[in-house]
């Protein structure tokens, strides 16, 4: 392959370049392939800018960024019988686990201690031309599944994966919490699973809007000076009664307190957003209300399912491209990404013949 | 109140009549109903043809038929709080349980030993003018929720517990063993929870057209002189996997065959259907397989959740009714029940107008 | 009967007086029942001593105190069919529900809304020489259990529900914070459950002393100037590795941050204790680590396994009680529990023949 | 290494022969053992005398026999982080898998299409002097826990596969159909996850004492003539009340009709004997009392778990062992174990000098 690897390397904080690195051959159990799409994420952004996410993640080497990406295969290396075609259009999960420990042995591999993920240091991420990966963790697009959509299963599957520890099921009324990008694949996991009714919330309006185009049956805006507990109340009025499950995507102490106070006695309540390392909360609402507060971490499984629901009408993640650059203008992408306009920034990675 | 209560009593098996009653008040805890739509199930012809079902259920006093219903509410006794009010749409849950047993009391009330269902003796029906219910098990439906609609949600609820008890999820690849009422219920249930596609089977190919124009995903004529192993490998190709889930409803042993060899190891198989009381079946793939055979009995605290899904619009059963008589046709209803044309056959029991 | 009803009532805070009441004939469903064995409960003396526990439950009329109680049957009422024998002996279950709500048709009536529990103000107690109780939550003892085990089944009960809770089984470790009654039940719980290894923290190494004779098997006590995560890694170091489950009795906060950080990725944290409403914790390793935090309230269906593994000799409760009273010097025994001295102070509420 | 491998061979039915054989080097992720103890299971007999079970496991090439094994590591190929020192004292799990399917993905490697398992035919066993194996499927042992319990963790872990299956749990009545090995595993199992009552049948007397002294509550022999309802009956009477949990470990068709009929509704059936390929069972039963049958295959992850048990003194497989051998007299062992005398025949492995 005479083709160079332009990829986006971050060096340091706020020095993020286009380089030309070399292509890597795909060893045993693995995949070389021809990026497609990479849509940017908040981390991707926080370590451009921060060069560390809290204390644990922190830019030491230069590194690549990118972990929502799909791609075409070009190489399959020793071993790998799915997906086994060059030219297969492909999603890629950005983990690597050792297979061998308890949570891999369990099935949580998203909890080994030895994950290798995409784009989050020390681990490289796929930004660039060419990438080299786990067959595995590779999974093939069906023909009516488009490459951004492929791209999009990273996100929705932070929510599929909320929805599953929640054991969300039909009929569930549900709260979500922040309108972002992935309270927006929350919300769409949300109806995918069989909720009534979802309801969203925001302290802007302008993504209440879009989470209402996107499907949400409600939405609610936090305004300021408003409590907790009278939030609760009108989460409880706006959906006919307190929500049975509550998925929390913001990253904000008041959603926290917010989901204990609003999920109704019995239910479950579970964690998605990063924000504060640690926060305050209502303990004994906990108790008397037996409430369930579960963290979730990235997602286990996801990916077939994702492609199947997508491919079958159920779940539309299209309308969260706001923005498209190609990879010659990663620096544009990011910078749009950065100024918070529109929903998902989505680059293009695909070498197109000059007209 | 000066109106009589026109009874659909059957007196033995084959003997069925309509009769003048006397309007019951309701007592401590209890709603007194202005009878709207009873649907016929397959139970009531059974009961009416034959006068029992197995050794277990036999009709040794008259009884009204009759379980499938919707109301108004025209009389509340002491200590109703909900649903309080004269007028009230309702749909009506079949139980009265005991409270005080174990069942009961983990929740678990299909179970209760001393248990009250509407229409299986010795417990009567509610084919009448009016009927005298326990309040809690009678559910207000919204404005935009038909009385058909509330009358419907007895067979649909038989689906949902069944996926209930699958634990059927989103993204699930399922099976639905027959194309009678309650297998048409269960595939609607199935896409509610998420299912990415569902098979339908039956021996009627009309039967099978009707399950796709209500929404099956796929459907799968099975004809004579297959063998339950040929069948599983079509479904497996039909629904691009074997299925994750199967939900038994058609009560014949090929079925009950078809389910352990079809469903995907690990899977789920769900018996709601009656046939033969013993049937053979492959211990020896149920254990390499680890498929779990669930046994699936009425339901439990279904109908808020499908009120919900209905005035949502997320399910949609009101297709099913195919033929509709009043009260006074009941004998033509139960006839044209009984000839097994169309799907469900609805009775309208309200006192109209001579016009 | 000609018997009086000597009864404690507490009639606002610090006042706690013995009076002769009338004995209450039983209505239907309930029994009457001649008190034998009350044990004082944290709840108890902080409602003597402060009259209330937080804002929501305030003693405002004269109630009697004690929900831990055994007792013999005196008098039967209408349609009760269990127990139904005058002289059966029984343990209580300090429950009172509606039945009809969805907390208590989905097996959870310890949320009912509706609820009356003993000795909980608005509701009144049974630290009395008579009370009338409904039937179903009276539980006959066989006649190895004695009334004082009888009377502990209430706070064991607390254990036995915060494992169920914890879906604790087999083979797993576990942590207990706290080593008062509660913290030394949710011990002898998680054995009976199948744990290898049961860590119990205190503050107070003669509470841990009492743990380790009671079949902890293993203690660790936490000393002044000790970091949450110092702790956690003495934990894991004890164990043999993180524990699978952690079971929070102390109502610290210093314990609630010490189970997200002790207990496994994974893993599960059940919080029973009550201490400040509001606490701070770590939600970012929360999330990371997918750890679920449950609430446990009281306890549902405990009363009749309790029973039987105090029966068949795999749960050991009688060591508890270390001090013992008579109805008639009730006061002097709620000094003894105020003190702190001892772990369960238990009163005899029989009436005792003078010699 | 001088030794040479002196190996049980299996060359096809009713041919076992005692053959020397290289040692083989420890791949990448494997080590080399030096074996200690390895019992012999039912299928061992069986592939001697038939050549194979059913009509899937076929013995087509010369085969070594045995998987319940102990070990001593004796060397450690690359890339084995644990268990790494030579010398080290470990039990061996049975299985090789892919950890790339979904099966493995999902924590439920017992169903990897494309596992590797000792003694299942086309893969070999490890009844020999050395034996090569992947690492971490290799457990350390602590000093307490002897190689014979460690042979033995292979046949608990069935048991305790099947109760985890079972969902069983402290306090819960359980029946376990057969006392060969793998039933009284089962009841080892379920006294560990805390029944507070085993009923063990069988159709042999002595088998059952011996049930009785190893920890069975209750026995109960089934006789010529009695229905399965009958036992049903019976089995109640025994344990006070209807089991929660029936494990079936017979493999008659008698004990799966035995099942459904003595387990409570609700309850939970797992089905663990391999008997004949098809039986019939009460399938109205099944759905009436919404029993669950669950197909319980091997294990997973139960090593660990079993070790800490057995260390602790919870679980005491030992006395099991009824019979010894050493590997130069595997065919006396073998026809020992054919002849049905005793529990458990152990064979050992180890090269002993010569005095």
């Amino acid at each position: 392959m005479s083709d160079t690897n332009l990829s986006a390397v971050l060096f340091k904080a706020k020095d993020l370049q286009l380089v030309e690195r070399p292509i890597c051959e795909p060893g045993k159990g693995e995949v070389q392939l021809c990026m497609q799409k990479v849509g940017i994420c908040g981390s991707d952004v926080h370590y451009w800018q921060e060069g560390r996410i809290g204390d644990r993640f922190v830019v030491q080497a230069p590194m690549l960024l990118g972990h929502e990406c799909s791609a075409t295969v070009t190489k399959v290396g020793d071993g790998v019988t799915h997906p086994k075609s060059v030219g297969d259009r492909v999603a890629i999960e950005p983990h690597g686990v050792c297979r061998k420990c308890d949570a891999c042995k369990t099935g949580r591999y998203n909890l080994c201690p030895d994950v290798f993920f995409l784009a989050t240091p020390p681990d490289s991420g796929a930004l660039a031309r060419y990438h080299v990966h786990g067959a595995d963790f590779v999974f093939k697009l069906p023909d009516n599944v488009s490459f951004e959509e492929g791209a999009l299963i990273e996100p929705l599957s932070v929510g599929l994966h909320a929805c599953r520890r929640a054991r969300l099921s039909m009929g569930h009324r549900v709260l979500v919490c922040g309108a972002g990008p992935i309270g927006l694949c929350a919300m769409l996991s949300a109806k995918a699973f069989g909720a009534a009714a979802v309801c969203v919330t925001d302290i802007d309006s302008g993504r209440l809007e879009f989470a209402k185009k996107l499907g949400a049956s409600h939405t609610l805006l936090i305004e300021k000076g408003q409590t907790e507990e009278q939030v609760a109340a009108k989460v409880a009025e706006t959906l006919g009664a307190a929500p049975d499950r509550t998925i929390e995507c913001s990253g904000a102490q008041f959603s926290v307190n917010l989901g204990v106070y609003a999920t109704k006695p019995g239910g479950v309540f579970v964690i998605v957003g990063h924000g504060p390392s640690k926060v305050e909360f209502p303990v004994v609402s906990l108790v008397a209300k037996e409430i369930a507060i579960l963290g979730s971490f990235r997602y286990i499984n996801t990916w077939q399912t994702a492609i199947d629901m997508i491919s079958c009408g159920k779940i539309n993640v299209a309308p969260l491209v706001t923005h498209r650059f190609t990879l010659e203008d990663t620096l544009a992408a990011f910078e749009t990404a950065r100024s918070g306009v529109g929903v998902k920034v989505m680059i293009d990675c695909a070498k197109h013949e000059k007209k």
